[in-house]
């Protein structure tokens, strides 16, 4: 006891700094107002619900008492509810619990209202629901300041303005037929989108729109429902057998969001697993986070793709434990890679499962579009259109426990899914409840998805064209010596380093030079490293990254935002000007995947790809004419004027 | 001290029943795996984790002891993150934080894989990122069992099987253009859906897909990002517009689900007000209890719909302390309606706010649609279109501070809200993570939703008339003694009982009567509380509802279900066979309110409606094809067949 009261004092300040005497006195006096029905609250109740560990111990234990009383307590309050047919229960929490009837009605409780509104006389009386009546005596109401509620908003968002990190929306349109430009909050007034996560341009595919139509005439704008109470379709089942195919793996579930996806998974697995502890990457998604928060379940964090520091944590825990390590492929803010391999070889090692969020690599990496695991075997998953396949057995992707993904970036639509074997997507699919309590996604949106991942597991040349983009763009920074954060990806994140110049250097690209790149701010980065996040996309053809680097360099110039050079001249920062970053961060789409050759200059090849595109989508486009559907296919990309605003 | 102690005893059975020797020895036991890095683990540590209280509380703290190392373990890993310009950071949490650069990176750690795969000979080497080689001794990986994680899995199968709680879905595909029926798997085979939450066919409302079709092809598939990058735009501010006006309200604000707009804004509101008690009536749906819990806020909950507990309850906390009162206004599983009113004085007297779920009243209720709390004040708000309207101050939807709702079942779409004061609102969009991190809702769903809102708000035919099916429906199954569970809204559900007899009922509706309605089981209902819930709308009429009622005729007799008389002489269960519920139970819209004089039939009533109705349709029909617009109008209700499978 002595130890454990040791243990107490060693980990909680609070209690390293009171005498016994002190917390005696906190613990017997009471608050001024007790519950005549709800027990009394000591002080040192009321400051324990300030701590922040003792408070969820408390929230949780309550939230448990309450539960176990909820049946008895509502069955009491119904006629017929203490029959024998009131069944006992498990004990286990009945998410929409409908013990009553609908009615917990004592007859003849319709009252009128006693109470009249100012401005509501001669007003017919209103309907009170039953067991509405409150009768007997009731306790007075407290006298002194109730809490206020409208200060606290305030001054919430006064802590946002002070820190600069409140944010102003932009209201951007982006246009299916100007891809990638957009308007304003004024139809007329055209600006260049550089940081959608629309990577590939599916959301204005003709493909995608054509069966988002058609499935919206046939079935209706809505699903009507959650997945089991008529929100079931064929579409469900035909997007989940796509998904499940194209990770490689025995199924897959389809959520609202891949935010949902990810916290509903990790909440789940987490809370029901025994003793489960979540190794999660420091850079992790505020999704996963939040998945690992809500489980319940112990975390480590382990340092952002650092296997050393990964082993250790794995090493310390006892082998019979359940293990989530948690990561991600693509890290959208940076775009660094996670070592998928190495990490699977330390889950077999020390009896580990693989969660991977794949949410910024779908559609992107890989013979299929399949995600950065598929890209690690891209020669295996290349030859599967072939006579003669490969053995996929082994391969990263096949490792992989559980894979999640969006259908609301590069497949241009909206929402998330996991995959893996049938028995962990079945268990979430009877357990989670953000996946059992919630309409399904509409008909078409799922017909779209189902489209655009098929388009993309079938066509290379959207993601080629998009990392030729991404190294054009790379290139003519830096020579610029404007400061592009070192990484491997599709991503071009500038290193601007203070929260109200990146919002200035937003502004000025949009308002002085018709180009929406957002700032991207605390939280989504640390204070400190706020940047502009930069997305080519196969549309960004060279006038537009003529555009946007000339404009980049007035604005540099304009706001004195620091230089790579500079940076580098005190030392370095995230990545920025340190030595050996550069080449250390080579683009995992590898040449000879792009198909370029050693010497060949790789604007040429941007250029030679763009043509074949710009050719097909003309031919599409005539095509399509000519059997008069009613979608206009996007107009070629060379007939796109560079979007500057007035 | 001693007191502390001893309020553990108190709570806690497991320190109850163990000697203090005993707790010394699990205290300075420590597992035989220890950590090189990461600090031992006691036994007592090991069960700690297994205590539903303290496994909360260790968990926080173990996440909030790894954010504050987090940035400077980053930055340790990091060349150039020591510089100067590594700022301190707040300690706060970044939910995306990228402190490293998306390298981490030591050069020269690209290494090409040192482990081949079975089937992977003769593969390029895989692309290996920064910092992922793993150097050093290594521990050795533990010889012990490791956790089965397929066995887990399998095992929470089978406790759902074993139960019946195991769902099995329903392929339901409804036909936009044969409202309110669906094909199943095979397309030829109709069934008529009778469960969807699609209440007023807004699905296939003709405007609606019009709205969407056209904003489709201007904007394409998908927003495209979050709010914040590249995802607010025209249709986000008219839609959140149109809400905050339904409401009589500042502002709302748009989510991608009602279940995450409640679950986000519980959990954000509970965490960030200091101490702050959350009151949670005993039915709530599962997002609200999600939200609480995810809150980590002191939860107290009421027992449903009971005034006297909820009072009790407010009046046994202290005044200064934050209090939020979560409730639905219609009870989804039931149908019961809360007396809002009621809770809205308890809310002033306590200082509380009122948190109120409209999601199955919205579209519904009210002369615009707005749900429960306008449908109290009906001539009030029908004034408001008139010349001269009423003061709408003091209203109950004016009181309620937090209303929520969703896009996806009377107003046919997907995604939800919230709407309240402009700082309320403010507030969750700037803090809550469930909102900022997450893709947006697509450009055409939430102009579909806006061409919605605004139809129902200018229309009252379609929830008139759903209410006439309903009273329709729920007098013909009285008359025939089938146990509806009582209650004042417009869901029917009918008490089974029984988890294996509500899925035979179901499955037997579906293959031999061409009907879908779906069993609702644990853990949606409790234990015993098995019900089949049917759900009218417009698009129901009179031949529907005798197919329907002599089904459940069939079906009831074949399976020799309980009848409404049955449960009356065994002394009435959930409402049903109680004297007086039926009384108390009447209709919250009033015979007036439907246009029905006193002595009038209904089923008159609904006919004439149904007429009105056929021939509006008939002639906007008419209207649409001359305007030769690529959607084609539903057609007229008349012309549909009574679906029965084959």
């Amino acid at each position: 006891m002595e130890s454990l009261l040791q243990q107490s004092r060693a980990m909680c300040p609070f209690l390293k700094r009171t005498s016994p005497t002190a917390l005696r006195t906190l613990a017997t006096a009471t608050r001024p107002s007790t519950s005549p029905g709800g027990g009394t609250m000591s002080n040192l109740q009321v400051l324990a619900r300030r701590c922040p560990v003792m408070s969820k111990a408390l929230a949780v234990q309550s939230a448990r008492l309450a539960h176990t009383k909820r049946f008895t307590s509502c069955a009491a309050g119904v006629p017929g509810m203490n029959s024998k047919y009131s069944r006992p229960t498990t004990g286990k929490r009945a998410l929409h619990s409908t013990a009553g009837n609908g009615a917990d009605v004592a007859p003849n409780v319709y009252k009128e209202s006693q109470r009249v509104h100012p401005g509501l006389s001669g007003v017919k009386p209103r309907f009170d629901s039953p067991a509405a009546a409150v009768s007997g005596p009731r306790p007075h109401a407290p006298a002194t300041a109730q809490f206020n509620y409208n200060a606290f908003y305030q001054a919430e968002l006064e802590k946002k303005h002070k820190d600069k990190s409140y944010r102003y929306f932009n209201n951007i349109n982006r246009l299916a037929k100007e891809f990638p430009q957009a308007h304003t909050a004024s139809p007329e007034e055209r600006v260049t989108v550089w940081c959608s996560n629309d990577y590939l341009g599916m959301g204005r595919n003709p493909d995608v729109l054509k069966s988002m139509h058609q499935t919206l005439d046939t079935y209706g704008a809505g699903a009507g429902g959650t997945r089991n109470i008529s929100g079931h379709n064929q579409h469900a089942v035909a997007l989940e057998k796509t998904l499940a195919k194209l990770h490689n793996k025995d199924s897959a579930l389809v959520f609202s969001s891949c935010f949902v996806a990810n916290d509903a998974t990790l909440a789940t697995l987490g809370s029901k697993m025994p003793d489960c502890v979540i190794l999660s990457d420091s850079l992790n998604h505020a999704s996963m986070i939040q998945g690992i928060r809500h489980s319940g379940a112990k975390k480590m964090v382990f340092k952002h793709n650092d296997m050393v520091d990964l082993e250790t944590k794995l090493a310390s825990l006892p082998p019979h434990v359940p293990k989530i390590i948690a990561f991600e492929s693509v890290y959208s803010m940076c775009g660094s890679i996670a070592p998928i391999e190495k990490i699977c070889d330390l889950a077999d090692k020390y009896g580990a499962i693989t969660f991977l969020d794949e949410v910024h690599a779908v559609g992107m990496y890989g013979p299929h579009g399949a995600g950065v695991a598929e890209h690690l075997d891209y020669d295996i998953y290349a030859s599967q259109d072939t006579a003669n396949p490969l053995d996929t057995k082994g391969t990263v992707m096949d490792r992989i426990d559980i894979i999640t993904g969006t259908l609301g970036k590069a497949y241009g639509c909206v929402g998330g899914y996991i995959a893996g074997s049938a028995a962990m997507v079945d268990t979430i699919r009877s357990l989670a409840p953000g996946f059992i309590f919630t309409t399904s996604l509409p008909p078409a949106t799922m017909a779209g998805a189902d489209t655009a991942i098929q388009y993309q597991s079938q066509h290379q040349r959207d993601r080629v064209l998009q990392q030729l983009h991404t190294r054009a763009v790379k290139e003519t920074l830096k020579e610029l010596d404007i400061p592009v954060i070192p990484n491997p990806s599709h991503i071009v994140p500038l290193l601007v380093g203070d929260a109200e110049v990146a919002k200035q250097a937003s502004d000025k690209l949009l308002e002085e030079h018709g180009i929406y790149v957002q700032a991207i701010n605390y939280p989504t980065v640390p204070r400190g490293e706020e940047r502009l996040r930069i997305t080519p996309t196969p549309g960004h053809v060279k006038e537009h990254r003529d555009h946007l680097v000339q404009a980049l360099q007035t604005v540099w110039n304009d706001l004195g935002i620091k230089r790579a050079s500079d940076w580098e001249a005190q030392g370095g920062f995230v990545g920025v000007g340190v030595e050996g970053a550069e080449a250390a961060n080579q683009p995992i789409w590898e040449d000879a995947q792009l198909g370029l050759q050693t010497s060949e200059a790789v604007e040429a090849a941007v250029e030679r790809e763009f043509q074949t595109a710009a050719a097909e989508a003309l031919s599409k486009a005539a095509a399509r004419m000519q059997t008069a559907t009613p979608i206009r296919p996007a107009p070629a990309a060379t007939s796109i004027p560079v979007g500057v605003a007035a």
